[in-house]
């Protein structure tokens, strides 16, 4: 069941003072994270980036929300995959993202399309991720089917 | 360098058909990690939420903006460490965040206290994350020393 309103996130970072600029993610409930800058702003591998977590939440957000629809409404999923994708410019006002996209593949039974399409659209507008942001996230859905 | 703008970013992120919501996101930087709904949405233990991701992105700009402002101005940093809150309410219009805050703990050493406090402050100004957002994140700021 989902617990009472308001909900409270909390995270926690701390530098890793042997690093240039890597530091310990903690969430609430996975596994801790290393976060750093991307190798678009010089930063290493082996590290998540500020600019992945973010598209990282845009893609999880509509995946949670889609599957807790497509559950109530017993539409059968065969599979889910997305990609999103973000765009940072020069702008007047500084380095700005300034496109978001999520292009999803779902896959249901034959005779299913319709639903899925529905439930993939309307899933996009019920995230708290995406309305959280400025910009709206362009979303392109693609549905297969199996037999 | 920072790589010439503008920058793509990009994250894939597939249902894993084994679980009811977890799937498996990957970056272009850092390792594979496993995605779910949180707990407050009955999500089980062990893998980062969309909520968790996006206050992780939050944070890990926060940090990796002032690591490089710090280097550009010499300010020697002895430690950082934040914590990123969201606070997830109904609204008229449905679920929402409607408050963000980043309270940050930096230290120094004795005499930079000001530049600390300054730096920590206009690297929120810089973050591409809190800029793609609709809220402003409420930012705290302590400052201590080491010798």
């Amino acid at each position: 069941m989902t617990s009472a309103f308001p909900h409270h996130y909390e995270v926690s970072l701390e530098l890793d003072p042997g690093t240039p600029a890597e530091g310990s993610l903690a969430t609430a409930n996975g596994p801790p994270l290393v976060v750093g800058p991307p190798p678009q702003f010089d930063g290493g591998p082996g590290h998540q980036s500020p600019e992945d977590l973010l598209l990282g939440a845009i893609a999880a957000c509509h995946m949670t929300t889609f599957v807790a629809l497509a559950r109530r409404k017993g539409l059968p999923v065969r599979g889910y995959r997305a990609v999103a994708t973000g765009t940072l410019e020069k702008t007047r006002e500084g380095l700005r993202f300034t496109a978001f996209g999520l292009r999803v593949e779902g896959r249901t039974e034959p005779g299913q399309e319709a639903e899925m399409r529905r439930l993939l659209e309307v899933a996009e507008g019920y995230c708290l991720v995406s309305a959280a942001l400025r910009l709206e996230v362009a979303l392109e859905v693609v549905v297969r089917t199996e037999p």
